[in-house]
């Protein structure tokens, strides 16, 4: 995404965030601590970097005196006990920032970190992981970078910015063509068109009906890669559904351009980091 | 926490998530289709309810006429199966927040039943389970009261409600005593002192100086259990780090009053649950 | 647009505008008198509606006690003299909503009845005529829909949702086919590329490179209709570049499918409407 | 206006416009352009000058690394071919900032153009253009002082700031005299009165009534320097009512101080200003 | 002011005010608390009632399920005992709302009591007790209106609804005459304006320079008289200067039409009330 | 409190104050004064400062270029005459600040100058005082803070950083004892619970239910001395009710830690402060 848009989502995400944790008279232990400190963000695990700008965010909004040094970029690879990152600057603010700055950093390390797992198991083959809009609520825009920052690719930002047409439209609508036509006859002409396929017949029909990306869902590895087969290059070729790190790679060799992955954002743990204070 | 603050808290939630699916023409696809309809939350997995307020909100800012029935609570358990809530209206309405509306769902009742597991595990025991600060940034509310949706206890809500010693503090102020010394005369009266200990001679100067609440940090359960009995009712015993599901029942049968995990919301997967809208 | 997208769109443009026109005391003269009334509004020149939820979420903003009545509806055409809407409720309130609720309308009915006028010229064909993203900075989403009223069609609502290569992008690529693989290596997959071409041999490129659209630019109408026969369906054909009414279905026949035209909001004359209190 | 108040409503239209334009990822073509670019704004047809406090306000919010320069101030006259300001920076910001920029400066001279062409047609006597209420909702400080850059005069700001008893209020209190006394009472003590008058015989009400400023509306000429002779000082005088460019002389030799004209925001065509990116 | 601003206002200033009060988990203490109650708000002191407004904003912003019914209306006089209004509904909600509540009923009838005191040392003059702009930084509505609740007039909004010349102006500019013009050149032609004086001779300069309200700053009471009379009603005649209540008559009694006084919102007293709880 | 959060509601408060200054054309009068000036605060009577920091805001907000110097601390005792902060910088600026900065210091001194009085009363004892919840709403955070400046400690901040159980909750809950399970259940296990008794009998009460804090309200000094001898130390003893100034060292001698004074804010009125500008 745009530099602009992903500063200013991880800005907003940080003074919501510090909202949560410094109301009233803030951090009523911490503020009595004069002085000024130096701290390391330490990996306790590996894992793969994500989640910088709204570290900084956050250390900014809580005094514009704190010093940020990254010891690695997002994206990166780490292993424990890596030194990712440093916080120098008033000790109170260190600690007020401390764990509001952590949580983004292990989220967002953590969903990089698995989409990093699909990725790799997907190496040589021409599909890419996508994300899905199964986010996190408020973290979208930091979570679909994460995804890139895993080697993943984000898909549509939201309802407004891709037109999917999926077996609920289908259903209304009383066929693929139909589904198609309203679509088309309801928006700008700008958008490309994916339809959701269930079966051989109903990909036939989205190829027909001009389908720009055809999205076959929850089928099996066979059908899929007839369904490639078929397809030929005149539409995109996305597969989802549940899809598990074992049957990754079996779908990418199926021939498919894309395999998106709800699990990059909704199964994904937190990486185990911890602010140490220097001495 | 009170109804109010809930309720406010879940519909601010809402209405960003919205903005992250709906900014310029909103649902582009789903907008074409006119007419009403009906749809239902089903699990398809089991779990622990919550995030009805959210689900609630999502449906009523995308459009007040649609109507949520719920066939559960937050806290009641479901089957694979089980049907949790309806909505009902303007079949556009439906579409623009069914991802929004499952995703707190689904989020949410993740932490619920993970926290249930833990709660389960203590069952019989004094101790109770409590939350951490490591929750979702923007999703603190929600997610403390999904903890307790699971039977669990929510814990300060962030660093301007509780005051709790760390190490650091400690260190930053060359002992136990001093950091205490320190934090009463630099805060109200008010607040309850926490210190986190690492020792059973910290134990000692922390109940010397008047903790209200005493913090066993990563303390093999020989040594919690002999720091319970130490404390004898001077003083809550919480017990925290990287408590795992196999080991908690231990650590409650130390007699402890309070088990901390963080894991309640950093390692909790997203529960299964579909939207199917009806034929 | 979405209904939720737009009514949002439109209750916050009123909000805006109130506060420009009622600060500190508010309306230090109207505030004065007492009492209920009636008002009605009266073309006095004939155009196409449009603006009503904005007009009604002025007047519902400044007292939920004033009635709206419209006695036409948005894209309906109206002649001088007509009745076009009633406002009902306390006097004090109808003085205070009526400068900015007829703003609204005049401005927004004049872009509907501009581009009620280029349409109207391309009777027969199968040209749409959209809007682009010349739009009064704030008013976007009302003037977008406005051309929808006047029968045309909103093109992309901004950089977001709409993938559109012009002459600085393949400047600075080196080339189409340069810009095109830039801008898909760098985007999700989910966009339709639109290619700015201002020559045939540009075209050809574009085609190749597998644009959707195909923005023709300043081109003479001989070549917009060789460029039309020469693309053949492969992609959209767009044309645009100062279009004026006169020359419009000089266009249209040509054989495009799309004609953008910024004048629709940049030399749209605000419609004349007064608002008349009843006796 | 105050500086302030001005550089401040320039900033939030600047935000508001840019959320138009660049939800989701942003701008999903441009963000692919690395490097530094650098390009003019060149006027294609003449005028005069407004908006660069929205111009800058719209780089500085894309990215605070763009810089701004310009080779004309605030109400300067341009002619085609000049060049009036320059962006320097990333060519992904130079890209994103431009339409959104482009908008304002576009529209805002258009404005003070056509205010300019009404000063200078009164040019040698005692009256002044002053703007109305009719400004394009969100935009009414920028718009108010676009028509200071032309030459005129701003009038109130809104409801809050200039008491003005017109027909309506009139009609309602059931006489000049009536109205004004209502008004009196139900105000601070603290702002002059100006009276709509359609008559000579109001006329003669409104000064004996102590209005401070008479609007004669929709009056013949004839009528208006009678008016104007009549009042001999003891109230501003003003005239209104649908004043075309080819009246103004004859009204601003008939002796009155002011003459407000709602076409200098309603009527005003944009002025055509490319941005050019340099090789 | 306007109903729709006060409105505004007081339910901006209350939500503010609750934010004060209920982070976090909100009330900790009376959220236990289920089931239903009812309360009566007391006097203990005698007073002027103001602030029903807020006290309404506070109830329904805390639960819109709390029902507000008021025994006395703004401006009315109260005795100590006296029932002055009642709060029904859930027993934590009106625990919750208790406080600020109060809070703003007390200070606000604490303005319009002291006020109250002002006026009716003026009965039988001509003379209007007015506030000034020294009002508490985020109350300025509801204290403006407080004083008209006392009786009082609230004269200017703010900078910007009242061009007043004060003696800093004065000076700046080098004399009343060249503040007066300079003034008169940089701001619309709508405005009245108030001179402030010292002594007589400034006021004989500003009534020439057409200074439609004179202020006398910290004039003797013979000085006021005679200023008063010497401008004969070419102006409105304000006084001002740390007007203490037991001078206010005689200055009222020396002819003028406005005193304006800061102790109204500078030197009063909250009232003392108390919320009963009903058994 | 924390710094972040002072300054930020200093920040707040200060724009929010600034709004009711400055809507429209902003300060219409000083706005055509140019050139720069320099002007100092001066305290016209003795007094104790508070509010640095939202007039430093103030200043800054209004412009940027405006430097702002201070000659005492916040906390700091000052006399007649006293030269207290200086403004320097554009003319404009300082006159378009003046109004609003000052109203911050005036309150907030009076704030530190009433508590520093009550505080000095009580020197040689271990009793302190304390702020309550009856600050001006939307100023809590600076009137708290300001208690500080005075000698005075901020008690909490508001319903949810502190547990506090009265009348109404032991009326509603049928005893102490079991308001204190209640509450208790009901909340999170951080929170040290405060108990209002009446009577040395419900002092018993809660001091067996485990109450950190007892507060006797209204109580004889008599009782109070015995109500502090029985409490012996198990709890905090703080003491509330009308404290009027000629009392509180009789109560600071009874042997209480704690005497809090809602006079501190309800009844201080504005120290005198003024703003000249130099020649």
């Amino acid at each position: 995404m745009s530099e602009r848009g992903y500063f200013e989502a991880a800005r907003e995400a940080a003074a919501r965030a510090l909202a949560e944790d410094l109301a009233g008279y803030g951090d009523i232990t911490g503020s009595a601590f004069g002085g000024s400190g130096a701290a390391r963000v330490v990996a306790r695990e590996a894992g793969v970097l994500s989640g910088r700008a709204a570290f900084a965010a956050t250390a900014a909004l809580v005094d514009p005196a704190l010093r940020v040094d990254f010891a690695a970029a997002d994206g990166d690879r780490f292993a424990p006990g890596d030194d990712l990152a440093g916080l120098q600057g008033p000790l109170a603010a260190i600690l007020a920032a401390e764990r509001t700055a952590l949580n983004f950093l292990c989220r967002l390390s953590g969903v990089a970190t698995l989409t990093a797992a699909y990725v790799a198991e997907t190496a040589g083959t021409r599909a890419r992981i996508a994300a899905t809009r199964k986010t996190t609520p408020g973290l979208r825009a930091l979570e679909k970078e994460a995804v890139k920052h895993g080697g993943g690719t984000p898909h549509r930002f939201g309802l407004f910015d891709g037109a999917m047409i999926k077996d609920n439209h289908i259903a209304a609508a009383g066929g693929v063509r139909a589904a198609v036509d309203l679509v088309r006859a309801g928006t700008a002409h700008v958008y490309a068109l994916e339809v959701e396929v269930d079966t051989l017949e109903q990909l036939d029909e989205a190829l027909a009906a001009g389908a720009a990306i055809v999205l076959l869902d929850n089928m099996e590895t066979a059908a899929v890669r007839e369904a490639a087969a078929r397809t030929a290059g005149r539409a995109l070729v996305e597969v989802s559904g549940g899809v598990r790190l074992e049957r990754v790679r079996e779908l990418a060799e199926a021939g498919v351009d894309v395999i998106s992955v709800g699990a990059l954002t909704t199964r994904a743990p937190w990486i185990d980091l911890s602010l140490e204070l220097e001495a």
